[in-house]
Formats: C-alpha cells, sequence, structure tokens
C-alpha cells in the first residue's frame, strides 16, 4: 500500500470509533484527521465534498471517498482482504449473508435505541440539553426486546453470525461501550447471560482496547 | 437453481417489497409464501426459526434461510450475479462501495423519518391508531434535509451511486411509492427537480410495476 487511508473525524464518536477498530482488526494503516465538530467544520464545503450529509467519519483511499461507517467498513474488509483478520467478513458467500445479515440487525434494530440513549444519558448532560425521559424509557424498551433476540441468538452460537467473531459483532462495541461503560443502562447486557459473556468477549479484544485508549488521548 | 427461493410475509410491507423488486430485477424465481400478520403468525415459534425479530420478510434458499431485506437483496445479487440485472450490485469494488455507501444512506438516514411517514400517514388511519403530529412534522424535517443531499447528488450523477440503476435506488422504492401515491406529502420529491426526474425513472422499471401488481391483487 503506498499511503495510508484517511480517516476524518474524533475517536469519541460513535461512528468513527467502529471504522477505528475495524482498520485496527484488519491491520491496515491509517491516519486520523481531526475534525472540529465544536467549530461546525463538518458542514464545510470542503467536507461536504466527501461527507454531504455533514456527518463524520468521511474516508479517504487510494481512488475512493466513503462515508457511512458500516459502508467503510464493508469496503475495507473487501479491499483488504488478505490483511489481518481475513474472516472479519467471512470467507465464503453463506458465512458472508449471515454477517450482512446480523450486521443489518444492528444498524435497523439496535442502533436506533442504543444512538438515543448514548445521546441522552451520555452526551446531552455534558452538553447541558434537558432529557427527554419519555425518549428514555421507550427507548429501553425497544432495546430490551432486541436483547432478549440476541441472547437467545448466543446461546446457540458464539458470535452473532456464527462461531467466529465478525463485523456484526464489531459493529456493536461502540453504542455498547457507552451504554455499559458511561450510563447506569448497563445492566440491559450484563444481566443477560449470553450477551454478558459475548460483550465481555468482544469488548476485550486488543483491537478494541486501542480504540478506547485513542478515545482517552483526545 | 433446483427449487424457488422462498419469500415469507405480505407484498404490502415495505421490506418484502424491497426484496421482491430485487429478485424480479435479477430474474431470479421465487416462491411468496403469506404470512398472515393480523392473525399474528409472524410471531408464532415456527416463523421465529426464520426471524428471530418477528418480522417479515423471512427468506430460504437452497442452504440458507435469513432476514433483513437489505441483507436478503445483497444475498440475491452475490448469490446470482449471473443472472438478470447484473450491475445491480457492481461490477467492480468501487462501484460496489458506493452503493453500499448509498445503500446505508438509505438505511440509516432516509429510512428511519420515511417509515414513520408511511405509518403515520397511509397505515394509522387504516389501523385506527391516533396520528402523531409532532413525530410527523419531525420526519418531514428530517426528511427534507436528506432530500437535500440527494437533490444535490442526483443533479451530478443519474443515480444515486453512479451512472447505473442500482440496489441503492432500488431500496428507496417502497417507501417513496407510499409517501408520493398514498399520501399528501409526494411533493416533498416531486418539488426537487433532480429527485422528481429520479424517482420519475426508477418508479417506472417493469420490475417495480410488477411489484405494485402484486401489492394490488392481494
Amino acid at each position: 500500500m503506498a499511503t495510508a487511508v484517511k480517516v476524518y473525524g474524533p475517536p469519541i464518536s460513535t461512528a468513527v470509533s467502529r471504522v477505528l477498530v475495524c482498520l485496527l482488526e484488519k491491520d491496515v494503516e491509517f491516519q486520523l484527521i481531526s475534525v472540529n465538530m465544536s467549530k461546525g467544520e463538518h458542514k464545510k464545503p470542503d467536507f461536504l465534498k466527501i461527507q454531504p450529509f455533514g456527518q463524520v467519519p468521511a474516508f479517504e483511499d487510494e481512488d475512493i471517498s466513503l462515508f457511512e461507517s458500516r459502508a467503510i467498513c464493508r469496503y475495507v474488509c473487501e479491499k483488504y482482504a488478505d490483511k489481518g483478520n481475513r474472516g472479519l467478513y467471512g470467507t465464503n458467500p453463506l458465512a458472508k449473508a449471515s454477517i450482512d445479515q446480523w450486521l443489518e440487525a444492528e444498524g435497523q434494530s439496535f442502533n436506533p435505541p442504543t444512538s438515543t440513549l448514548v445521546f441522552q444519558l451520555a452526551f446531552a448532560p455534558k452538553m447541558k440539553i434537558k432529557q427527554d425521559q419519555g425518549l428514555i424509557k421507550q427507548s429501553e424498551g425497544k432495546l430490551a426486546k432486541v436483547l432478549d433476540v440476541y441472547d437467545k441468538r448466543l446461546g446457540e452460537t458464539q458470535f452473532l453470525a456464527g462461531h467466529d467473531f465478525s463485523l456484526a459483532d464489531l459493529s456493536h462495541l461502540p453504542n455498547t461501550q457507552y451504554l455499559v461503560g458511561a450510563t447506569e443502562k448497563g445492566e440491559l447486557f450484563t444481566s443477560r447471560k449470553n450477551v454478558a459473556r459475548w460483550w465481555a468477549e468482544i469488548s476485550s479484544r486488543d483491537s478494541w482496547k486501542k480504540v478506547l485508549d485513542m478515545q482517552k488521548s483526545v
């Protein structure tokens, strides 16, 4: 590889950290470029050229720029198939389909309530934004139902998509870390036997520990 | 192929119709199996074995069962790469990455407000559920911002991911059809020049017309 790939955004962002842990798993060299969101840098014309929604992360490799963290992760796994963790996005079509299925479950069912809870419980107080208790309660109820499905699944297989750690598990790290580590809602995860076992396992990976170090050093 | 793939769920479901239009584009033979949701068939143990969240669609091919409409579409395009519309999920890694990016934009940015609007405006009245005007207004605001980004993009390229119709465009058909055809919010699309041109083009595809016929014949 001629040059390192570029990731734009702060590592404390859940979507940025999803991309970072993927790059670390895949052992792909990257350059992290800061985007000062409090100064509105993510809404400036130059940034909007590579991330038209004005969100983070944005990503650049040799001949492509991309946005959307899960799409970036898929691209990294395909482009750098032979590097690092080779099974992260499956090594055959059936494994890949199972990973895609649980990655979509994360994006469609897990992410909406957990993103709301992370914002309301971890970020809103720091930003002096009033918490919406009705929304918190509603999101907690939705998350509980999702985690019941996960707990059953994780009683049958070691990881969500099967016997190996994959992009589907990885994609859950950022939001779960905030909920378990920085709010009082961690019990939703730790009270469910199989989810608790899974969370202990995936959150102790070296790749994720490195991301947590990056978050602390900002 | 020995047997047709199986799709479980009613064609009026947006997620089911997303899978159906993909199968029609790919010219893959399928069998549609009804799931009577008003009788709670989607919550019964046999169905939960293939769709643990108790939602539609569920999908079965020779040696795999899947859920999540976008994951099913990806699988269909990979497994039946040489059938029907061969470019639907791209024919090279860069095209595929661009499709994944806009497919994720659909799933993460377009789908949440449009799903809410479809439910509130098209389904709630029929189900005699009271509409939430605050939620409708909030979703409309979010959708307008997304469509502004789309309108700019579609002023530069014919379709979202580039010069060819792809899975990224296809995935927008079900929710947009309800909003344009069955609510008073169609102007959000038709008032934006490039979005309007794009919608006219993608909604007139034979594959989508067949899905609309299937919806009418139920």
